[in-house]
Order: C-alpha cells, then sequence, then structure tokens
C-alpha cells in the first residue's frame, strides 16, 4: 500500500469528496470578488433563479413540476440552457478527448450490484441521516448542525462568549468528518429540531444515496443507477490497456449521467438527484508519475500553502506549477498538470471567479463551491475490481534486460507437518505460505536460534510449534523479465450542472442606465445561441430586408452557427433587450445598405459594418474561438451609434 | 377523439411501437440488397461482432465483461464506437435541432410514477413472459412462438403438409398482435418449450419493462427509468408553447438514455436495456396539419402502396411525396414532411439501405428492422398529463374577428331538486351538467314530450324522476374570440444504438485480394477518426518526417480534426491494414518532398499530392461535408501508385 493509497483508503468517504493529493492552492484571481452580506446573495440568487426557469427565458425548469408531485433535485435543461450545456461539453470534448487523446467511453448508468460492491459504495456511499419522527420526514445530519451553528452565530453573535463563538465555528469547520456518533451528541447537546416543524429528530444513521433497481424479470439481480461514471473505466482496465499499445500514461474520459437519491436536495443546480459528470481517468505507473506535457503548463502561477500552514494567519506564496512540483508543494507531475490543464481549461475559458483547494472551487452566491475535483485515487478501484473479478487489471513494464531479484521462498514440509498436525496440517501449510518477508525472516531466524517456535494460525484460532523440519525459509536471486504492477489513477472530475449554474451567476448583469435590462455575457463559444438576425424595421410593406435576412440566417444554419431571425417588426431596442436577456453575443441588422451589413456586439455595444458576403464567415469565426472581437475591429469600419441608436 | 387517436388509443403497445399513419412505403434502393441465406448471415455478424468488441478494436465492448455477471443487454461504446456516436448526434443535431429550429431539452432519465401512471406506461408498457418453472428463467412469449415457427419451416418444410406451411406462416405475421391467451393456447398446441433446458413453461404473463426505483429517502416515492425520451417533453408543453411565442407547429427535440428491461435481451446492440434515443415531439394544430417546408422534400419519390394492397402479390406504385399527401396515400403534410427529411436526413446521410415500411426499417443481418419511428401520437399524451396533472396542456387559436357559436346551456333549478331529493342533490346537479350535448338533447325533448324522465345518476348507483321545472336546458348563440384545442403530436424517434450497429454492417468489406483487409467505409462526417498522419518509413535515423507529421497533426487537432499520428515505424501497408479497420477515410504521408504531402483516400485508394499549409483546411472540408473526394480529386495531381506502393 503505497502512501497515496492510505490517504484514500481510510474511508471511501474521504476518496468520494474527491480530495486531491494537491497540498492547498488558491489562485490570485479570487481577489476580483466584491464580498456582498449573505442576504444580498440569497436576493440576487432568488431573483436570478426565477429569470433563469421562467417560461419567457427557460434555461432550466424543475422537472415534472405540474405535478408539483415533491420529487425535488431534478431539473430539465430547457432551450437556451440545453444548447450552453451541449457547448460546454463540446468545448470540454475538444479540450481533453481530442487535444489530449483521451479514450472516451460510454458506458450504462445501470450498473449491476457487483461492480458497486467491488468499488465500496454498496457498503460506504452513505449520508448520515435524521428522521422528524413526528413528520415523518427526513434531513440531512450535518446539514442540520451546519445551519444551527451559522444561525446562531449570524443571529445572536453579540450575545454569544467568545468561547461559544469559538466552539460553533469549530463545528462548522470539523462537522463534515463527524461520525454518526459526535452528529448525534451535538445535536442532542444544541438541541437541534427538525426545520419548520421544530420537532425533535432521531440519532443520525447511515443512508446509501444510490438509486436502487432490480435487472432482468426474476427480480433476483440487483443493480444501481451509477453514482460516478469512473467505474465503468476501471472494469475494462485491461481492454483499454491493451488498446492502448499496453503503454502507459494514458487516459479514458467518459461524459454522462450519475445519479445520488440525496435525502433532501436543495440549492437548485448545486445539489440534485440526477447529474452530467465529465470524468477522466488518467493511468499511471506509481512510480514513475512523470507527464510528457508538463512543460507546456509548468510557467502558471498560482497562490498556494501546504497544508499545515493553512489557516486565517497564514500567507500564501505564488509559485510556479514547475517548481512547486520540483519542491515538492504538488506531489508530481500529473496531479500538476492536470491542474495546469483545468487552469488553462473549461473553467477559466468560461472566465470564471475559480480557485484551487483541494479541489477547484468556484465562487458563486452559494459561497466557494467545488465544480472541478482532481483526486489521486491510486491503485484502490484497479484493486479492488481485480480481486473480486479475479481478473488481473495490471500493466506490465518490459525490462530492456533481465534483472536480478532476491526473492522469499517459503516451502512448507508436508510430510512432517502431516505427522505433527494431522488434519490441521493443510491450513498450517498454507498459513505458513502466506507469510510476509518480516514474518518470514523473524520465523526464520527463531528457529535458527531457538530449534522451534510458537507460531500463530489464525484460521485454527491457536498457535502451533513448528521445528527446523517442517519448513524451509530461503531467500534466491532470481530473473525477471518485466514488473508487473496496478496503475495509480489521477481523476479530474467536472460536475457540468455546477459549471453551468456558476457560469449563470458569473455572466448575469443589467446595464448600467436601466436595471431592467438583463444580459448575459456568455463567452461566445458556449452563448447557446450563436447570432441573431434583424431586418430594420421599415415604414414601407415591402420585405426585401427580410428576405436577405432569411438568407444569412439560413446560411448561418448551414454553417452549423445557431441564430435566431426575427422579422417580428418590434423595434430594435426591444429586440436586443430580448436577445441580451439570452445572452446572445453578436446581432446583425440588414438596413438600406444593399451590400453590407452590421455586426453589434452585445457587451460593448460596438457596431461594426460588414461586406454582406464576408458575415457568416466572420460570425463563425467569432463564435467558434477562432478571432475575437477585439481582434477584428480594427479592420471593419465601426458604426456611429448614432445612426443606428434607434432605441425607443 | 379524431380519428388517429382512435388508431392510435386501441392498446397503449400499438403506441408505443411508433406505427405511423403512413400507408406503407417502400423505397426503391432495397433493390440493391443481395439475398443470403440466415446461416451466411450468422456467419458474417458473428465474424463482425467479434472484431468490433475485440480488444484491438473496441468499437464496442459487453459492458462489465470481467464480472461475467449474466447481466446482459449492457454495452459500452468505446472509444472509436464513441467517437462514431458522437458524431452521428452531431450530425442530428445539426441535421434537425439546428435546420429546423426545434427546441431541444435535457430532462432527467428518473421520473415519478404519476408521470409513467398518467402516459399510460405503468399499466401497459409490458411484454408477455413465460417461465421455465423448473430452471427459473424467463422468456419472452412471443419470441419463443417464433422461434419454432421459423425453425419448423426451415429445417422440416419438406415434411410439412401444405396447409401446415400456410398455418405457421400466418402465425409468424400475427404473432405480435396475439393476446396472452392466443400466446399461451399456441404455445400449448405445438408443443413449444424452452430453449436449452427443454422444461415446459407457464402461461404467458404481462411483465412490465420499466426499471423501478424509489426516489428520497422515505422509500414511500416511486419512481422509473424512462422508457422513451418523450414524456419530458410533454409535461412541460404548456411552457414551451409559451416560450415559443405561444404559436404552432413547433418541435422539441431530446437526445437521451431510455430504459427497458428486456426480458431476454439478445440480438446484441438491437435489443438493450439501456439505449441512447434522439426523439423529435412535433405538435400541430389537428385541424391544420399544414407544414411550412413541405415544398423542400415534395419532389422526393417513394415506392408506397397503401396498406389493404399489401402482400406478395401487389405491386408498389412509385409516387412523388407531394401527390402522396394530395392523393391520400400519407396522411397529412407534417407526416409527410419528416418521411421526406428523415429520407434526405440522418439515415441516408448515412448511405445505409433502409426503406419506409409503417416506419424505417433498415436491412441488416437481423433482417429489415425498425431503426426510426415515425409515430402520429395525436392527443393522446397532453390530454393525458392535462387530466392527471389538472394543468391545461393546450393551445390557442386567436380568431382575427369574434365568431359566433351555438353553446349548450344546463341549468338546474336547485330549490327544485333540493325539495325532491334532499341530501342527494349535489350529486344530481353535477350529474345533470355533466351530460354531453346528445344526452341533454333526449332528456330536453322527453321532459317536453312525456312531463318527466328517467335520469341515471351513476354516483347515486339509481336513475332518478326529473320534471320540467327542475332543469333548464338550451341552446344559446355566445361569441366566442379564441378556439382552445388539444395539440396533435407528430413522433419521429431515432434509435441511435441501431442506426449505429447497421452502419456497421453496412459499412464492412474486405479487399478484394485479400480477405483479411477488413475496411470500414464510414462515411467521413461520421468516422470515429478522420485522418492519420504518417512520417513515410526512412532508413536514416533523423525525425525530420516526424517533426512535420506532428505539426500536421497538432493543427488537425487545434481545427478539431480528430487524427492519429502513427510514427511508429512499420509498413505503410500495416499501418493502412490498421487504420482501414477502423474506418479513417484519409491519411496523410510525408515523404521526402519538403513543402507538399499526400492525401490517400480509404476506398478508392487514390492519391493526390497537397501543399502542407492547404492540408488541414483541405482534411477539415472533406471530413465535416464541405467537400468531397469527386470534388476535390481534378484540382490536384495524382499521385501515381507505383511511386506510393511500398506495401510489403
Amino acid at each position: 500500500m503505497d502512501s497515496t493509497e492510505k490517504l484514500l483508503g481510510k474511508t471511501l468517504a474521504e476518496k468520494l469528496t474527491m480530495e486531491s493529493q494537491v497540498s492547498d492552492l488558491k489562485s490570485s484571481s479570487s481577489s476580483s470578488v466584491t464580498d456582498k452580506s449573505s442576504l444580498d446573495e440569497e436576493v440576487f440568487r432568488k431573483n436570478l433563479v426565477n429569470m433563469l426557469t421562467s417560461a419567457k427565458n427557460m434555461f432550466y425548469v424543475p422537472s415534472f413540476k405540474i405535478y408539483n408531485s415533491g420529487v425535488s433535485g431534478l431539473y430539465d435543461y430547457a432551450p437556451p440552457g440545453c444548447a450552453l450545456k451541449s457547448n460546454v461539453l463540446a468545448l470540454w470534448r475538444q479540450h481533453f478527448v481530442l487535444e489530449e487523446n483521451m479514450l472516451e467511453v460510454d458506458c450504462p448508468c445501470i450498473t449491476p450490484e457487483v461492480v458497486l460492491q467491488a468499488s465500496g459504495h454498496v457498503d460506504k456511499f452513505t449520508d448520515l441521516m435524521v428522521k422528524d419522527e413526528k413528520a415523518g420526514t427526513f434531513h440531512r445530519a450535518d446539514h442540520l448542525l451546519k445551519d444551527f451553528c451559522t444561525e446562531k452565530l449570524q443571529k445572536e453573535l453579540t450575545a454569544l462568549s467568545a468561547e461559544k463563538v469559538q466552539e460553533l465555528k469549530h463545528v462548522l469547520a470539523m462537522v463534515a468528518d463527524f461520525s454518526p456518533e459526535q452528529l448525534g451528541s451535538k445535536i442532542k447537546e444544541y438541541g437541534v429540531v427538525a426545520p419548520v416543524t421544530k420537532n425533535p429528530v432521531s440519532d443520525p444513521y447511515p443512508f446509501n444515496l444510490m438509486f436502487q433497481t432490480s435487472i432482468g424479470p426474476s427480480g433476483a439481480v440487483l443493480g444501481y443507477m451509477r453514482p460516478e461514471t469512473a467505474q465503468g473505466i476501471f472494469v475494462n482496465f485491461k481492454d483499454s490497456y491493451y488498446y492502448n499499445g499496453s503503454k502507459l500514461p494514458f487516459a479514458a474520459a467518459q461524459i454522462g449521467q450519475a445519479f445520488r437519491n440525496e435525502i433532501s436536495p436543495r440549492q437548485g443546480l448545486f445539489r440534485v438527484r440526477e447529474f452530467t459528470l465529465a470524468e477522466i481517468e488518467h493511468f499511471v505507473d506509481p512510480e514513475d508519475k512523470y507527464h510528457p506535457r508538463l512543460s507546456e503548463v509548468e510557467d502558471l502561477e498560482f497562490l498556494m500553502f501546504p497544508r499545515e500552514e493553512q489557516g486565517p494567519g497564514k500567507d500564501a506564496v505564488k509559485l510556479r506549477l514547475g517548481d512547486a512540483v520540483t519542491n515538492g508543494t504538488v506531489n508530481n507531475q500529473t496531479l500538476a498538470y492536470f491542474i495546469g490543464r483545468n487552469v488553462c481549461g473549461s473553467v477559466s475559458i468560461l472566465e470564471m471567479r475559480w480557485h484551487i483547494m483541494q479541489h477547484a472551487e468556484i465562487q458563486c452566491s452559494y459561497g466557494w463551491t467545488e465544480c472541478v475535483g482532481i483526486a489521486d485515487r491510486s491503485a484502490y478501484d484497479l484493486r479492488a475490481h481485480s480481486e473480486k473479478s479475479g481478473i488481473p487489471l495490471v500493466a506490465h513494464e518490459k525490462f530492456s534486460a533481465p534483472r536480478e531479484v532476491e526473492k522469499l521462498v517459503i516451502i512448507p514440509v508436508k510430510e512432517e507437518l502431516g505427522l505433527a498436525f494431522k488434519g490441521n496440517q493443510k491450513k498450517i501449510v498454507e498459513a505458513l505460505e502466506a507469510m510476509d518477508e518480516k514474518e518470514a525472516m523473524e520465523v526464520k531466524a527463531a528457529l535458527e536460534l531457538h530449534g522451534e517456535v510458537e507460531f500463530q494460525v489464525c484460521t485454527l484460532g491457536k498457535a502451533v510449534t513448528i521445528k527446523p523440519s517442517m519448513v524451509s525459509i530461503s531467500k534466491e536471486i532470481k530473473k525477471e523479465y518485466q514488473r508487473v504492477f496496478t496503475p495509480s489513477v489521477i481523476e479530474p472530475s467536472f460536475g457540468i450542472g455546477r459549471i453551468i449554474y456558476c457560469l449563470f451567476e458569473h455572466s448575469f448583469y443589467t446595464r448600467p442606465e436601466d436595471e431592467k435590462l438583463n444580459v448575459f455575457r456568455f463567452p461566445p463559444v458556449v452563448a447557446p445561441i450563436k447570432c441573431t438576425v434583424f431586418p430594420l424595421v421599415q415604414d414601407k410593406k415591402d420585405n426585401k430586408y427580410d428576405a436577405v435576412a432569411k438568407e444569412i440566417s439560413k446560411s448561418l444554419t448551414a454553417a452549423g452557427v445557431s441564430n435566431k431571425l426575427d422579422t417580428t417588426g418590434t423595434t430594435i431596442g426591444k429586440r436586443y433587450a430580448r436577445t441580451d436577456e439570452l445572452g446572445v453575443p453578436f446581432a446583425i441588422t440588414v438596413d438600406d445598405d444593399t451590400t453590407t451589413v452590421t455586426i453589434r456586439e452585445r457587451d460593448s455595444r460596438d457596431q461594426i459594418r460588414v461586406e454582406i458576403n464576408k458575415v457568416v464567415r466572420l460570425v463563425q469565426d467569432l463564435t467558434n474561438g477562432v478571432r475575437t472581437w477585439a481582434n477584428i475591429q480594427s479592420e471593419y469600419p465601426c458604426v456611429p451609434f448614432k445612426k443606428m441608436n434607434d432605441l425607443p
């Protein structure tokens, strides 16, 4: 068991929170965030969510809402949200699968029980739950305690003693790691009751978060909806390794649905019962976590501080990623590379406020929230599946020349053992053969020194006396042609729904001149609708502008650029207001110039004039990231604001 | 209830097989298929599947196979298969969502029971099952009977009487429509036994095909894994209609996983327990199934024949799609449009042998198999959800001027009814108000003729005597400002796994000169890997070719073109064999010409010479469908076969 596995092996819960081996890191970009009071944040969030889920905008909506069925934690991505999600996933696929040459796979959500028994989920993928016995409702025990402490600190701060404040803060910091007993005793001590009903609650007990079902007609084969996509990748390691030419390192990736039967989901898109994960399992030699492309990211700088120096009084140190690997702040090259890639990658492409703090967190109205985990899962999962299935999930390193290695050789002498121990012989033989090197050497030394040794046989439940004639223990030099080992796994894991929700919050603003004018400043590459096409409002009833606008819209569509043709004839101002609220980055207006049109950029509201036969290609380049607005502005004549300013 | 609903309302099973209103259509393209014996087909399929699922190729693999867990009907799309699938879905999204301006949504797989009670799935989404009582295994009753008849006809044909042959053929034609009793009696009559064990089987009984689970911690809220994606769209109709500006027609689309707990899955990717569906729900005014874009497809011609003329002796008639609508062979414009779009669309883009036969079928080694359904679901689902939820899922047609309509007015006289019937008054009032027009007019006539009428009140379980003083029934002229109606739904539904499997079969061939040289002729737009880049094998040890090849590969990746750089140094012949087997359409070879490279096309094996700085753009255009190989060949110098022919 290597050190990474020791850390992760302690509890599965720890592993599943995808805590990384990265010492705590914090990017400097977080300083740009202005503090708001939590009340402000709540009002902001409520307004934003209302806007996002309204029938007018439909970015996302609570699923099956006409049934008001009390089933929370399920959401639909409705038209603009679905397009945004699809664009984020395409970006992710380009950034990781294509550019990193990953092996993308697509495994089923339904997973037989045996797989999740091996991974530990059947036994340990639980949250601690309390029951409101009178109302028959359930709550997450840690959330209840956390809410109690937070409220106490907020509402009664002046009335509390300094010691009490200290204690409550300590509980808040530790609550995620509390045992059922610790949680239960604090709940009792503080008199924490159920929300709304104010009833007392039961002792905390574990609730498995997987959705269970049965597979096939007999009802006898249990299955679960996968709680992560990773296991589907692990069980295929043998084939994937062969497919990859039996070479390490390589990464497999998967985008798909995962399911967690949350006890009481809240926080909208942040805690849901079904969500899209994009996961990478990077398989690497545990003795050589070298990454061939580290040089591409090693000059990126972050504020980092080792875990032991964490705390309010400590200062972070700005470090080059390359140096952080050299001095051990980041454990290995592969971890460092993925930290760097994530930074260059999907999160920062979305231009969000984020930092790395064991996992990559993004700041939003819920506070700093984990959106990307970078976990070192070590050899845990591959070993677990090897043992359970009997199929070795291992890699091979062929030596260029055979190596001589010292091997422990234990040969029990069966006749002697049989004479001495009769029917127990077999169990004693097995116990002798199972000795590790240290134990075997101790037995050998004792036999040589005392002529016999008391040897504990667990399967017999007693010790037996072993004499030198009964076993031969020696070390021999053997030739080895290859090393066989279980690869380690580094797992960057992206919660797509959480990233999208943060994108909503970070992209939202209102025009300074009118707070009813809402805008989403989505980066063009992920914007749900890339471009609107308007014919200018005309007095005359001929539709020659309409025909040109339709032609442009059709060409944009053929080029794969999602667009909206608006020939409703409402004022340009109202049309802009509508498209700003959907976050459309560009608007093409057809006017009385027969060979050119204007393009307006959403945030600057600058406009340029472009020849009709070039406009489709230009918008395509602007929205797939080939060119930027700043980059093209100088090439095209700017349209004076006044001329186009026919806002009502 | 309109006629389409009557047809589909009969049994849910009928509706769920997505049988369309289209009279049977058959395209002429099916004639290109050569007949093979079913044994040949089985050998062909076995070899193909072995190749597809091998660790060398990994297009797809049985899920969780290291556990050999007996859980069949689940498959992983492994690297090339996953890329192919992702390309097919991107094509579908471009072809339908973008080009048809559809509202794409993404709903959860987990669905509360109430939703699937309303849709009828909880009661009726079943297959008939028999149990092998001794072995404890289960089989689909219709499959057992079908297999029995097929085998009898194949193996004992000469020994059977003409009547018996006729009877078995009749059973085969009708087995899908048999009731449990009909199936059971035929199984008994023929002595059909379980496969392998040859044990007798139980009477057929229905087995619900949905995977059941429970949502939330209480265990009290039942849910299912959705058996189709459509219901998530239907329950959101109210919001979607508003989002679409309260206008019809419009279409919503969804790509996602669906789940069916098949009794005994077989036929590989064809009958699986979890699969990807791409579904379109096109909402249309039932009184006006006009489609604005029919003109784009109306000149397409198909062989069609009305259902009543179906049979071995009947000839199909070649019809323009437009004429087929006019003469009623195809029910309405919207159905016709989607038939046309599918033809121009994803199925034919994949260049597959297909025809339309109530649904779109593709021919493969399993026979003609349904891959795309085009169903007229009428108002069934929206009405069901309106009733169950109490939320009207309706559309409005505002009249340009108010219309005068005759309305039935029923006014029970509560005092009189109260005096006569005391405590029963309320139920009688409700029953009177609930009368439909026909019943009300009969009551009115009877009251006028006889001065009283016996009126059945179901909620009382008896009839009461109603007198003229107790109720006023009349017809009045009222003004109406709009028509409120439940839209009809046309549903094209694509089974992505089936389409992909057919694509494998149709794309596979072996080189005429060597049957060990396997090739997949995937169309470039869906090919998993678009291009390979090879440096020519060199004697010298410098790697200048490698550097150029790497640079080209990197530029291809940046342009979003998936590619494989092969610097292994094996012979060009071996490299081509490997990439042909993965269906890579183009190969770039870097040789001693410093300014140009060659591109080889997979199927013709023709090669052209292209300038290095143009090659990335050219391959991009070739693989995203902007240009074709035939189209560019004349522009570039062809490379003589001999020169490059360094095959070993």
